[in-house]
């Protein structure tokens, strides 16, 4: 199933998205939630209410009209894996880490499928990052790696969008600001469950910036894989309902060009994931 | 006045502290929110119903015998400081950075005054850190840092509890992953309102370890202060009602010590900050 949120009038709605119409699970059965983060609480009975209901609903929206917002709009947290594919560590000579990479993004950042990027004054180093992203499902701590799949809700789209000015030149070598400015965070433009994502390491991944093929890859360059994820992470946090991971990105970003390739206003970056939809955002001087 | 939110069997209770006795604002006065996020959301007008309503209060806890919650125990951001006191640079030989060095906490870190710090099996060297924690008000992006202090609800004492080998050596460098485990980030016993914080640049700082002076210095050495954190931080992004901000630690931190002190099983530490009161935390091992 597909689960996307959508703005409305009355605030944030989770919908299900069926033949391309967009139905509201709350309205369709008001004893579902009107969040997906609430519904992914649920665990696989509340996804499996939400497939018996969802044809039944009533309140519908048109999914090219419609604002989307990230299909989960208000994470508690936003974790990010940094160098974690395998052909990218090769083509850049930097050696394959031993652990992940780990440095996170607030929730303040995200956008979904066709909201505008938007590049603050301050920042002249734009650059792109197609990523694969967990949806955290049941909470948990110390989950060992054999078990960790059984905490996944699904797979979504994510675009780890990177000041690299910010995260690479300022005092104390912290990555986290230039990762973090307001809508740095696409994600979108719906979250597929995990029961139809049967091999999540194996999915074409790709980025086209203004239709040019920038990044291509496959998801079985993962160096650390969700399972290992998943367990690693929550050897340090306990991992709630609707966490967002992304796993970091291939090669191809627009830092490692010569010459570099940095985001500028009238662009378009379309990343799209096989089966997992494609997510496409413009990019807009912030006002 | 001192807002605190109480552990109860119906959930995180907003409370302000009366006399030494914690007034359930909800049950005070029902149009009040029952959560300290939520009231500081409505502004000086929330915090002054609040305070209008609290000693009409029926239902009152116990402040010694309640279980307290981090004041904001649901903030969407934890964002932090590193190497903000100038006497630390100068002890350390730092240079003063030009910038504030920025790192995040996820909120799964935070615990309230009195629960236990826990120390993972992982890690080996887990460190104190004493320091001033800012809860921001009303919202706001590329806040000027004349109109900051505005934005700024209150002040409590915060304690950033800190995994120096997960800190500082890990592949790529990255601070968070050291600074995050569950409990790593105490807060409270309560936040007190700004209206009662006439200068949060004067305010006396001290650590003691098992009732052993360890960190003594005051706000005065925050070499970025509040006002110029809250508009470089509300250029990155849109600060939030109850976002905390962790404004780093002055000298004495047990890293530096020779031989370097680290926390364990048995310890209890106590931030003190001047009109803020004291965090105290007891160390245990997790199971």
């Amino acid at each position: 199933m597909r689960l996307l949120t959508v703005a409305t009038d009355q605030g944030p709605r989770a919908c299900a998205e069926i033949d391309g119409r967009l139905v509201d699970l709350n309205a369709a059965d008001p004893s579902l939630p009107g969040s997906v983060r609430e519904l992914i609480a649920q665990g696989p009975e509340g996804i499996a209410r939400a497939r018996e209901a969802a044809p039944e609903g009533s309140v519908r929206y048109d999914l090219e009209s419609s604002r989307l917002l990230a299909p989960v709009p208000d994470p508690r947290k936003i974790i990010c894996l940094g160098l974690n594919y395998r052909d990218h560590a090769i083509e850049t000579g930097a050696k394959i880490p031993e652990e992940p990479i780990l440095f996170s993004k607030y929730p303040t950042a995200l956008i979904g499928h066709g909201a505008p990027i938007l590049l603050p004054k301050v920042c002249h180093e734009v650059d792109y990052e197609a990523e694969l992203v967990i949806v955290v499902g049941r909470p948990g701590r110390d989950i060992p790696a054999d078990r960790a799949m059984a905490h996944v809700a699904g797979f979504a789209v994510g675009h780890d969008v990177s000041a690299r000015d910010w995260q690479l030149r300022k005092p104390g070598g912290q990555w986290m600001a230039g990762k973090t400015f307001d809508t740095f965070a696409p994600v979108g433009p719906y979250l597929v469950t995990a029961d139809e994502v049967p091999d999540p390491h194996a999915l074409g991944i790709r980025l086209r910036l203004n239709g040019r093929l920038m990044q291509n890859s496959n998801t079985a360059q993962l160096i650390f894989r969700v399972p290992e994820t998943i367990a690693y992470l929550s050897q340090i946090m306990t991992l709630e309902p609707g966490d967002l991971i992304f796993t970091g990105t291939p090669p191809g970003v627009g830092m490692a060009r010569k010459p570099p390739v940095w985001l500028k206003p009238g662009d378009v970056v379309e990343v799209e994931i096989d089966g997992l939809g494609t997510l496409r955002n413009p990019i807009e001087a912030r006002p």
